[in-house]
């Protein structure tokens, strides 16, 4: 079973995240990976993802996934196109690409298949705990009213985190979660392991960063502290 | 609480069950849980809901239901709408109407806080364990490729219907299973029963029987066995 | 062929205009027609729809429609139903409940086959032409970051209904132009006229009034003034 | 501006088609564009778009686009990163990724703005002159029942073909008119430009065709001849 990340950095589809610079902040993921040892592990825009799976050894996670076999569907994600370009797995609902229960239940199966990890968002400790059911490699707790807005959700609502993680838990406690949503330093970080968060899912913290390879290290290093004690 | 009904007649939106043969089959229910005791609900389509729900008293489900606050939406139908046209709950996520799993929790949350009943379809066990995490009223296990064909899940899929009761039991006792999908006959509602469902979800075997009530009173029959057991 | 009307008051899912105040509102938009002869229609919420169209004399449109047969379609809105239930015709592709162009397509010939009358809602010059082509019987334009401001498009964007009118008239002459969005007076009414438009779309304007007859008389003052003319 | 391709091949997500297979369909079309100066395209899955825009000179379309700028949008296609991959401009609407009008009159305008093509699939005469109404490069007539069934529309529904020329021509001679569905052989393409096609657009045909390169000489062979003659 392939290893979750302590560190998902979702790419968008920002200018400064996409093209070369994707694969640049992948690369510069990759170095503190090694000098660091905590899991880190990106998810370029789909048009990027072959490029970036091949710069690099860290795992490379798709935005999307459809649940459809190869065939006759135009502009869609089969999971079997996402691993034939490299990737490690993919990220399903995310609160900018919502999908159908059916569409997370069939796509979490898909990728088990093919030997593929699956990390699911969901905004709710309920949610998470019906995502839970359907065992995915991870949950991701993202509160979509908080994405993109610097508050973080380990600290504007840590009742969210616990009670995810309960519910979670509960369910099914195979499934790693990971907190997401308004993470940006490592503070934040260190909040979210210690309401019992496996790790956390970032993107423009890194992907809109001047120093990207600096604040990769600043989030990684409460994982490793993690890793010492 | 509401009580989950035991039979519960979805009318679609067929020719043969909708306007003025909403309100006759509604009746034809209603008759017949007054003679045998046995909980029947319908669901007609959306522009039937109030007539029928004016016409009988029984509970009446909505087919769908959008987790909006009453407002400047155009098409749509919230819950609160659905309680003022005199429903008692609504269907979820059936699979000709599927949606979202934020929909589906959001949903389910709004009904509750109204004090109407959530009745949920899912396909799979684990799409059954999944909504059941939510908390709805009850789950209505329906694989998509059986509906309308006369082939009953207890039948053609035991195992989905006892495994599907045993993934909502883990997950949350207090949900309520109903079996639907291709069941058309007193046998085939026997044979839910015996597999454990709570009770059964029906269409076309009532919606285009030239004698509903008939049919109506054949599928209610095993539950009447099961209240005097 | 079904007369377009001047005044079509979108009744969308406002507490204040659901239920019995739908058709009350219906009745004071069928109270004033008659006093003026200024052709008022009400697009109350799906659920409301049959109620309404039995409750009052005026066209009664659907606020969506769906292009299937009647048949095995759980929470839709087949024309067939919206022509059963009683009402005149739909609003289609309103920009809260958009479509897609076949959606679009199929549901105006759904709706002429079945004698009831189309009109499609488009944001732009462009996309009225577009919609032209279809054939419906009118094209609303409404800037969808107008709709609800009470900034009127006949003010804030006089040449986007200008444009608008042009580019229908070169596609299909046969189509009647209303004006949408923001508007809020009899003033902007007036101004909608002058720039072209056969008729006006409102919605809150009239739906959250706590006079809805006063403001529905100023609304339809200025066509008075236009069949006088 | 940019030609419109005679040949455009849609590689779909076929097993067949994607990865490698991709860049060597591609690089076979390319050969056959040099030896009969014939403009043909590929329009390879999302996750092949980089690296087959990368290996050929012929012209490359992504399969589908989201009219969003470049930001905060996971899983999505932004206009600016097809074009930064490498693509000459982007399919809208096929028949298996449907969008709504707003959609496509924006997609239009996005890659207008950044110097792309658009190619926009309908499936009926009126909608390919809604389509035409919004101005993009090419409306490609697609009738779905004949998706994949090698029936060609050009034999099955000539009139298909007929009408959507003319519906096309009078809204806006400037679009070229591409015909696509059951196109398999050199005969069908013929027959497609005495109908009074631009240009075809194949899929299966040449997508799982074990010669790629004779199939795309057969297909090509008839518009040689158009610009001999």
């Amino acid at each position: 079973m392939m290893e979750t990340p302590r560190l998902l950095i979702n790419l968008k589809t920002y200018a400064q995240s996409s093209g070369e610079r994707a694969v640049e902040i992948a690369r510069q993921a990759e170095r503190a990976w090694k000098e660091t040892g905590v899991l880190i592990a990106v998810a370029p825009s789909l048009v990027d993802l072959r490029t970036v799976a091949l710069g690099v050894e860290i795992p490379v996670y798709s935005q999307h996934v459809d649940p459809l076999d190869p065939g006759a569907h135009t502009g869609h994600v089969p999971a079997e196109l996402v691993k034939e370009a490299g990737a490690t797995g993919s990220l399903i609902n995310h609160s900018e690409r919502q999908v159908g229960l059916h569409h997370i239940g069939e796509a979490i199966s898909k990728l088990r298949k093919l030997g593929l990890s699956s990390i699911v968002c969901a905004p709710t400790p309920g949610e998470s705990a019906a995502v839970a059911a359907l065992s995915p490699d991870a949950v991701a707790i993202e509160p979509p009213e908080l994405i993109g807005t610097g508050i973080p959700v380990s600290k504007a609502k840590p009742g969210i985190v616990q009670d995810s993680l309960k519910a979670v838990v509960d369910v099914n406690p195979d499934v790693d979660l990971l907190c997401g949503a308004g993470i940006t330093s490592g503070e934040d970080v260190a909040a979210a392991i210690r309401l019992g968060s496996y790790g956390v899912l970032v993107a423009s913290a890194v992907a809109k960063s001047p120093r990207p390879y600096e604040k990769i290290r600043e989030l990684t290093a409460p994982f490793v502290d993690l890793t010492r004690a």
